[in-house]
């Protein structure tokens, strides 16, 4: 990747890609987004999905975060293991084509029996602490499909830790006895509140879930709060854990903005300041300063 | 119903249904079972499924318990408080047809915050009682989709809690991002042992979910242990909450025979003693119990 050449910066998950033209100097010029994840491409056919994306931005070369790079993607790029900042990911790239077509690795947490890996999120991360939006021993809360509770250490990201929050929430939502309750909208509502409350103060989670449907059952509690009173349950219980790990002071929260805004009321709750970063931007950061980096 | 008069008993459950023909002296004379679950009956369908039934079984007088008696299913049967011996489910019966074709209320314990329910095994666990199998004063783990914790005062159900355990395994084993790791036979291995000693320790589940995840990507745990893993790590998980209400003594566990297998395992490894008592043969205790009550 030369210099003074516009490139493509990929963001590809499990279910859905995204990607943007940026030029030379940094600014996005051209976007897309599409529902093919790496579960919808079929065997062999990364290719055609990868040039399909230079049909609609260009012939560019291209930096690819996400789960492309995992076992079910197009090329495995071996995580690179804690501590990992941004020279480590640039060190551990895959080279699709040789300076033209790179694949970001991931990164490990392997400790004793502690173990923890993300795809993705790590760009996010470092790209907001090399761009100077949060300090170099900040802890950061990433919700999404699996949140990340991770904790940087001079600008490299020290130790991890996944819960499956989202992942969840939705299982539930989609296809559990509680399906019927959790089909409305999820405010920072009474009912979130509680919910929170709860998920903090105590650790009975797999029962406090039938909880809601029974109290629902016996007219205690309204069937529209349903949603928000388990999305805020889910969510004290991962920040029961998470901040058990966590040191004081600020915690940055990056995501979707409509996470964001979940996850930093729960915080509140817990008596916690925090810090909103937007994942979309740290993403474009962190390829940017990782562009930087080999060029 | 006539004492000198054989009967049908049928447990109606969400996704199947059991039903045995009892002579008048109380032996099952003949049985059947199929996956004719509430949730597979049309609207309107119930009394041709009903009939269905009798054309298996012969034409008789009918006692049911199960969701059959739920808002989804044929006629609803409203709960009966806690706390509720057979005499509050005979008084508690709803007639599909006068002295002949009755549905068992549920159970509904209410205190103040605190809510919940039981549609079938409030029969399994007063049957048990009423045959002597279990003390008026026992404490009941009953696993199943839901496991019930029910403590039993003077030979009522005085308090339960239910906690989601066996449909959580089924939703990760399904639908996650764990299903991949979950196909294996669960077994009281090693590994399921592993699981119930995490359970039972410590409060992170959502997150030790993920954990299982990461260690078989990382070469730390083996794929084929992952099923008995989480399967211990859901149930540690459930007797950590329902053991905190449990009295002293030996706990009661009352299910299909290869679940109570691995709550007693765990009871075990949680040093606890345990009894088990066949759920079918509590049903038709139950449900011949009521029968006398009610002739």
């Amino acid at each position: 990747m030369r210099r003074a050449e516009a490139y493509i910066a990929v963001d590809w998950g499990t279910t859905n890609r995204r990607a943007w033209r940026i030029a030379p100097g940094g600014a996005v010029e051209d976007e897309m987004e599409d529902g093919k994840g790496i579960l919808s491409v079929p065997s062999g056919g990364f290719p055609a999905a990868v040039a399909e994306i230079r049909g609609r931005l260009g012939d560019l070369p291209m930096l690819m975060g996400g789960m492309i790079g995992s076992n079910r993607g197009w090329i495995e790029a071996p995580y690179v293991r804690c501590p990992a900042g941004l020279p480590e990911l640039a060190a551990g790239l895959q080279w699709a084509e040789p300076q033209r077509t790179a694949i970001v690795p991931g990164v490990a947490f392997d400790e004793g029996d502690a173990a923890d890996v993300m795809r993705g999120e790590e760009v996010q991360i470092l790209g907001a602490f090399a761009e100077g939006w949060i300090s170099p021993e900040a802890t950061i809360c990433h919700p999404g499909t699996h949140n990340k509770w991770a904790k940087l250490e001079d600008g490299r990201i020290a130790a991890f830790r996944t819960v499956m929050t989202g992942e969840l929430f939705n299982l539930l939502k989609g296809n559990s006895i509680l399906a019927d309750l959790l089909g409305g909208e999820v405010g920072t509502s009474g009912a979130f509140e509680a919910g929170v409350r709860h998920g903090l103060d105590q650790d009975d989670l797999t029962a406090e879930l039938f909880s809601v449907r029974a109290r629902t059952l016996l007219g205690k509690a309204r069937r529209e709060d349903g949603a928000s009173y388990v999305s805020g349950l889910l969510i004290g219980s991962d920040l029961r854990v998470g901040l058990r790990t966590a040191g004081p002071g600020e915690i940055v929260v990056m995501a979707r903005p409509d996470l964001t805004e979940l996850f930093s009321a729960a915080l509140a709750i817990a008596g916690r300041e925090t810090r909103s970063v937007d994942g979309e931007q740290a993403f474009l950061a962190g390829i940017r300063h990782l562009a930087e980096l080999i060029r």
